[in-house]
């Protein structure tokens, strides 16, 4: 079916809905190069996500990582420490473990993924920075070790306890400081307050509705605007941060430019709350958008994608704020298990699917943009088919097939996600080979579902998910191996939004250079020298 | 004069030039306070360039700012020294001080703005990384200090040696190793390079010419470019860095995306060649603009200056590439001195005047939505009269009123230029100020010129400049208070671009709190621990 001046319309959409990436597996990764033991470090099988775990069913940290020690020179929490933590915060600022209140502590000793529990006996929400730099001041003095929690979203295990680390939330610190300088909210609400003002934030990701503002510059969160507005290192203008002394390191600033000394802020981005708790943040915040078109088009080839991507490049340029892809297996997965939630606009199915936005400050010129350059991809024979939402309720129905995959793969059974940067042109590879091994190791239709691959072409970013019917550390094997001989081939990245956390934590000293690992254990060791910052994640062997 | 659907263009320009920022006095910074004496730290009178002038008159620094001495920790060089560059380097590759030279060495040796000069009596300009780290460790073991230099087009005197450091000049190191990482070269090169595969440099600076990349990154050079493209830390993706101890640090990635550690490459980018000398850079080029439009404004007022800005970002979003702005003392300076060069469209005068650069990728939609705002500026009563560039001979001419600037002020006699951050809002008032001071003091008319005021209206970057018949201190006591105050009372940077180098060092622990620059130190210390490195600059007082 070829479509020419009219393309084909999507009209049977009526209602919206989003599909979030709720729980998975997000597998670890072996730290030895030799790749034959993983048995340490992965979660063992009854660590495996189910819909509905209850508390109790999700495994404590320490048990599944149990080559972790708590380290010895950490206080642990006494009445004294309890009575000045009450001291500085009212009660409802406080949660101390008590017979009461064991879901609502536990709630923030679990992840978002249900995979990881911690044993911190003592929540503390600050409302304020010097709260916050109290509290840490206190803990340092004390050796209280301490983990930074924001909206708890994070994928590889960062933002919760291990032992009984104190957790500090950033939850109560939401306000909005000026139309400029912006604190620690949740990023939905950040992007509202800006819409009403005709701005929007230069970041969007799929858990925006629970994630915080301070803990996606912590973790350097990527998402689909990456493509348009690039990295939080060029959008944050300044960052308010209490250090692991407690000192308050006022850095608030809104200028675009200011060459005076190294650019510190810089070191906190990505960070994963090891140099300091950020408590205030300051962004550039892009003009929205007047004009938002979102097509999805069927492909009939990876290579077919890469020419659509280079085509958009130059065809909608200064439009093109995001370019996402997946293939046929995930749309089948997302048509299987969805069902209910998601509506599919074309009718045939195509070996790939891309999804493309466009935001513009002129709907007709942008309108044209797109219908040229469509017309311009079919006629070549790059794109067989495509649809344009005709408003917002249909934008976000597309968008919801590309942000239901993850969820998708969670009915399987289980499902392992990989999150690698590597070049566009060999991104499919990647898949294919992974499949090809498992299939040549007789584990494919036996155990293994699927292999599938989706993510931001844009950005050389893949999504790489698989499926099986039960856990199976042999799988894991084949995937990491194969995966780390791509990634090294092509100098890739093991984590390429995710961050470390825990899980990841071992991959940091075969992914960077001795020489830049050392520069950062020595910021580390300058900056927290007690080393009481979300302890046990990041550095390998700490 | 009004216009409307036809708006005035030039039909009058004939040939293009440019007028690049040859010389010019960059005063310095008072460390102290209380603003009470300067003497120890101000270039003297005798150091105000001159047209012309010869190697001879330039004053040595160690002269000009006595306070500076020589490191006692640092070797001096010694016939064995040079015959291990010699076994490094080729002949070719060294400049080694001898009576037949001397012109040669004495280029390295003085800055650009021809006010600093060194006394260092070896350059070396290896080819290669390898070279670079053989030579940075040897100095490294020996105590040999270093001066790193790129096109040595920096205004802060932060390339040249002041006394008898070695030049390690990164001329030959000029390889363009693969289409998206890129090495040493010179600016305009790298932008020709990719204008002929369809992209572009994301930064555009007056001395593009002959600065080199290497230099961009170490001092995170901004120009007229930020705009669109903004900082470095978003554009640049890789680095390769020679270590102070000579290790080579292998960064150059190519990805958009890793979040695997403290993104360490970020220090790197503006530390001033105090941490190494970057031998290698992989950075982000956007996608060539298909369509350029160049148009210069007539206004009547700042404030009508920030509505113009305000209704560009509105109604160009997307395609505005950028925004400068220059005051009616500023058009009569370039008219009066360089009116055999620059060429004037608007015929009548108008009290401020600005720059809007648009780039896309479709020419008839780019010329609309130009169309569309200047026609509504000019409803509104924003702007009073404009001109729209036909081609890329008089894009040139319309950018070399604007580039003009810091030339015509050389030719009045003194010129102090400052390079400051502040709010657009109280942008122009600074300029008032100084203004107001000066005529309150008697010195206007008298000594002073002129006080003009041009810059980045997108970036919230104020150029400042005072033009003086003769050099005074006086006038420059009074410049550097009004402004420091101005700075201080709007968060504002003192140095938004040009980088602290020697001229602002002392700035830097008034610019940032100290618990900043502690961490600053640290890594400094951490890095470079015998402080060979570009010594007596960026830090005070080291």
């Amino acid at each position: 079916m070829k479509i020419s001046r009219n393309l084909s319309r999507l009209t049977s959409y009526k209602d919206s809905f989003s599909c979030r990436f709720k729980n998975a597996v997000i597998t670890t990764f072996n730290s030895q190069r030799n790749y034959t033991s993983l048995e340490n470090n992965v979660t063992a099988s009854s660590d495996i996500p189910k819909k509905n775990v209850s508390n109790e069913e999700v495994r404590f940290t320490t048990d599944t990582y149990s080559y972790l020690k708590r380290n010895p020179n950490f206080k642990k929490l006494s009445q004294d420490d309890i009575s000045f933590f009450q001291s500085i915060l009212p009660s409802n600022g406080l949660i101390i473990e008590n017979d009461n209140n064991y879901d609502d502590l536990t709630s923030y000793n679990i992840d978002w993924l249900r995979i990881h529990r911690g044993k911190s006996k003592l929540v503390a929400k600050p409302k304020t920075t010097e709260q916050v730099s109290n509290i840490v001041k206190y803990c340092n003095e004390k050796k209280l070790a301490i983990v930074p929690q924001g909206g708890n979203t994070g994928l590889v295990g960062g933002g919760t306890p291990i032992f009984d680390e104190i957790i500090i939330s950033t939850k109560n610190l939401n306000q909005i400081r000026e139309f400029d300088p912006i604190a620690g909210c949740i990023l939905e609400i950040l992007d509202n307050y800006l819409a009403e003002r005709g701005h929007s934030m230069p970041l969007d990701i799929g858990s925006k509705g629970s994630c915080h503002i301070g803990g996606n510059v912590a973790t350097n969160a990527g998402g689909v605007r990456y493509l348009r507005y690039g990295s939080l290192h060029g959008s944050i203008l300044g960052l308010e941060v209490v250090l692991p002394d407690g000192t308050i390191l006022d850095n608030l600033s809104t200028l675009r430019k200011d060459n005076t000394g190294y650019d510190i802020k810089q070191l906190f981005i990505g960070s994963e709350g090891t140099l300091g708790i950020i408590t205030g943040v300051s962004i550039l915040a892009p003009t929205r958008h007047k004009a938002v078109n979102v097509a999805v088009l069927g492909l009939n080839s990876f290579k077919n994608v890469q020419d659509a991507f280079i085509t958009s490049k130059e065809m909608l340029t200064e439009i093109l704020s995001a370019f996402e892809f997946w293939d046929v297996l995930s749309f089948r997965l997302v048509k299987t298990h969805l069902a209910q939630s998601v509506k599919f606009p074309l009718e045939d199915e195509y070996p790939f699917y891309a999804l493309i936005e466009t935001g513009g400050s002129n709907k007709d010129h942008d309108e044209e943009k797109l219908s040229d350059f469509l017309e311009t991809a079919m006629a070549k024979g790059i794109v067989e088919n495509g649809v344009i939402a005709q408003d917002n309720t249909q934008m976000k129905s597309l968008w919801s097939i590309r942000e239901g995959i993850p969820d998708a793969c969670m009915k399987v059974g289980s499902a392992y996600f990989y999150d690698i940067s590597i070049p566009v042109s060999v991104m499919y590879k990647v898949v294919e080979d992974v499949t090809s091994r498992l299939k040549n190791a007789g584990l494919f239709g036996k155990n293994v579902m699927d292999v599938i691959g989706f993510g931001h072409i844009g950005d050389g970013n893949l999504h790489l998910s698989i499926t099986s019917k039960t856990y199976s550390l042999e799988i894991i094997r084949l995937i990491e191996s194969c995966i780390r001989e791509w990634t090294d081939k092509y100098k890739g990245s093991l984590s390429a939004e995710h961050g470390l956390g825990l899980i990841k934590a071992k991959i940091l000293d075969h992914s960077k250079p001795k020489a830049m690992v050392d520069i950062m254990r020595q910021i580390k060791h300058n900056i927290d020298p007690n080393g009481i910052m979300n302890p046990y994640k990041f550095f390998p062997y700490q």
